[in-house]
């Protein structure tokens, strides 16, 4: 496979395939410009590959958009390892890294791109039943890290007993996600700060 | 100016400008396919007017989108004034009406279609900053009447003194679209029914 010399790139002397340039170049078109409104074209030319290369990969922009969503739950998974399931630092700390990783994304990606996952959910997930459906499977994915980080709280004494860990494992979960949402709209961190705030005064106890 | 027949109208003895048509069937259409999604043809074509209706009433997709924006609005400030605002009612039952009348909105015009505000934060708000701005407007109105819902509270004695009200409106604001959002991917009112289960045994205390 020809791989075309990239200009501006960070790392010149790695030569990465036409399909990890169109993967990475449309996660992040795609995460600014939203499902409907990255075009094909847009991609393969920021990506300096061919239109042929991206049909020779990708059998359409639906497939591509699932590859996308998987490779930005690559990048949760990393997350969730080394907050909500590291079992080597105390429970409540593990979910206060989560939240704190995710305000941190925002401040290096820019509060105006938001999650793509709540991206997908208002937009996509009326055009693409396939990447509907991939969403709620990674929805119940981050919503079990997050009830065993919880019940891990619970064992260690630092939630009651009777916590109802799933219940407020799904709360955190949307609410975070409504907090990146609102703050995408007001390209602000506020709201997700208000959300830490007032889930550790509130809720977690 | 002409007004067509429309078929299966409910209301056919009214008749109704080209503008209004557009407009409904606009709301209609972009709470579905999205800002980007809904094209003005498919707009104009629903609305079984002439492409030049609607260029001679809206001077952009963007102006009619702000038009769409500000008509969705008139609904939520009639929600308030019913609930939030309604002080006939006592302040913590007004809460709770508001985010009932979400869910029972939600199953009308159904669980797919999500909150227009979120949908647009999402979509539209990298696309249009008068959109956004607007976006960003409205946002502060309803935080705004929550705010004055929970400071009846705090009169009424329904919460204690040192309630920190604008902080949790902005939370019951996000947290409530976050809900909606997810719930919209999923297919379901289940994280709108556990936000208001968390919300009154959790925050509002």
């Amino acid at each position: 496979m020809q791989v075309k010399a990239r200009k501006k790139s960070v790392v010149p002397a790695i030569r990465r395939s036409n399909r990890d340039k169109l993967l990475e170049t449309g996660l992040a078109i795609m995460h600014k410009r939203g499902f409907i409104g990255a075009s094909v074209r847009d991609i393969v030319h920021a990506a300096g590959v061919s239109q042929g290369s991206f049909t020779d990969h990708f059998p359409s922009k639906e497939a591509f958009s699932l590859e996308i969503l998987n490779l930005y739950f690559e990048i949760t998974q990393k997350v969730i390892e080394q907050t909500l399931r590291n079992d080597s630092m105390k429970p409540l700390k593990r979910l206060e890294a989560y939240i704190d990783a995710h305000t941190t994304y925002l401040e290096v990606v820019g509060k105006e791109r938001g999650c793509l996952y709540g991206n997908f959910a208002a937009e996509a997930s009326g055009h693409s039943e396939v990447v509907r459906k991939r969403l709620v499977e990674i929805f119940a994915e981050i919503q079990k890290a997050i009830t065993y980080c919880l019940e891990a709280a619970v064992k260690a004494r630092e939630l009651p007993r009777d916590f109802d860990c799933p219940e407020v494992a799904r709360f955190i979960f949307f609410s975070l996600q409504g907090a990146m949402l609102i703050g995408k709209g007001q390209r602000s961190l506020a709201p997700s700060k208000c959300f830490k705030e007032i889930l550790f005064s509130k809720v977690l106890c």
